[in-house]
């Protein structure tokens, strides 16, 4: 397993030579070293939660990217297609028991604490993964429901990144449930933002197939808030979603690009577009709004700042 | 994802309605508990621990099933078979994390001492059922690899089980790691009772196929044993088996059932059923044996003990 671990990590290629391809952006270890800081500590104390974050990460992608048949990741094919649907699902579950080993490693009270909050934010990852899944397969999803399930597949993850190394460091829960909140609404934000590059992203930047949340049926944001929005737009792209709906995989596979093309000029017109960039901002605000008031040492906030402006200015 | 784990269960069919079908025998959960009762501490403490290798166990289940395509477990289609991969990948990463999160919520030391063992014990699960895999695929494995593998796919969470229940209770590391080692030694004897079920088990008794792990190329302990025995037996199973590993699936596939009744009979002839025959009664005695001089409180040792006969004997 090892082996498939480190392609998928980008440090060996298919036939096992070295290489140093890209390994993900590593938001969620920096939000982890920060958070330690963010209650005083070291950043040191927040390593084995930015390794723990880092790995359910992963485990998340290992599995997502078999369950979703995304053939491409990172510029690079996934780990199931190059290592089959069987060490995909091992490698990722190995990973994810990694993760909780390395919190407990130190034994401590904190590090209960910040085991439980990981293990709670991983059950809902998964619990976030089966909506979208579910979503697919259903003709009208609301804008609430939508925020709920990406709340979960991305908000519950980057909330425990950014309070778990504040609970490692011994901070109190006030501290550690504002961090979390930070968290997650920067996790909003930065799923908005991924929405928006799953319809119109470069794939020349975003290592995906062009309008890849489109070919899956995905219900995101854009989607959501154009079918939402009312108008000829909005019920124009109710008729075409709702037959697509019932179309069978190899029929929807059989679709061109003008096909996907039609679809995200209605999501667009609709309103589906502006309104995912509007939310993105909102949730980027909120997530700095509930730093507020923390009385974070010098230099903190400035670098939780940053981190959230790359979230969401990041491949525009 | 609520309704899957419940017909994982047994608890409803696969149309939702109410069904008290087979959950299986509980033999960890009853060690967890009994675990308990070795450091002194009432059963109850042991609770948090019995569901969560309880839970640990079907995550592995649910997991295993879809990667070994088994479409029968406890006599009901499998969770893939009926709801599909994606359900089965998961429902099973749930359970993994609400194990964990089960175990933690008591939030002291000896919960977080309890989770580690449980996370370190789940990675040398997933490793066994790693080598397990790879171990269908080569033309020779050696028994020391074979008991390798089984220790970690079946030792390592029946070791966690029976030390997890004391660990919650407080007990100290030689207590934790004695039981430890007879959950160890008690794995590797149900493991063997498991691979000989698994060639000549009846299916209406173990809800499985006829021949089952011949049919996975499996190399199974009864099967090592035939392999590194010598002689006549042993040199036509290594032809056969060499020849095997090289036909692709669907070759595999076709093989009648007189294929592998001739499989079967040459372990048999070069002494492989009975090794592992006496392998389990080895590793039962080993078990037990790693029980003397704990100073177990008052009936403890003879529950320890039936449970152990039951493991071994089951289904004989």
């Amino acid at each position: 397993m090892d082996t498939v671990a480190a392609y998928h990590f980008g440090w060996i290629d298919a036939e096992g030579r070295p290489t140093d391809a890209d390994s993900g952006k590593a938001v969620r270890p920096a939000l982890a070293l920060l958070s330690a800081e963010a209650a005083g500590a070291d950043p040191e104390v927040g390593v084995p939660g930015a390794v723990a974050v880092e790995l359910v990460h992963n485990f998340s992608l290992l599995h997502d990217d078999l369950m979703d048949g995304d053939e491409q990741r990172r510029h690079r094919d996934t780990v199931w297609k190059v290592h089959g649907p069987a060490q995909a699902i091992l490698v990722g579950d190995a990973l994810f028991a990694l993760a909780v080993e390395t919190i407990l490693r130190g034994g401590t009270t904190h590090a209960a604490r910040a085991a439980g909050r990981l293990a709670a934010a991983s059950r809902k990852l998964v619990d976030g993964q089966a909506q979208d899944i579910v979503f697919e397969h259903r003709e009208r999803v609301s804008v609430a429901e939508c925020l709920e399930m990406e709340g979960n597949k991305t908000g519950a993850l980057l909330a425990c990144a950014a309070s778990i190394g504040a609970v490692l460091g011994g901070a109190d829960e006030r501290l550690a449930d504002a961090l979390d909140t930070f968290g997650h609404h920067l996790g909003l934000a930065f799923q908005a933002v991924d929405d928006l590059l799953g319809i119109w992203g470069d794939p020349g930047t975003t290592g995906k197939q062009t309008w890849s949340d489109l070919r899956q049926r995905k219900k995101s944001l854009p989607v959501v808030a154009a079918l939402a929005a009312g108008g000829a737009a909005a019920e124009r792209l109710t008729a075409l979603l709702t037959a697509d709906v019932k179309k069978s995989q190899e029929e929807f596979d059989d679709f061109g690009e003008d096909e996907f093309a039609e679809r995200a000029a209605l999501i667009e017109e609709a309103g589906g577009r502006r309104w995912t960039t509007e939310e993105a901002a909102r949730r980027h605000r909120r997530a700095l709004d509930a730093l507020d008031g923390l009385g974070l040492p010098g230099g903190v906030r400035e670098r939780f700042t940053a981190l959230a402006d790359f979230v969401v200015l990041r491949q525009k």
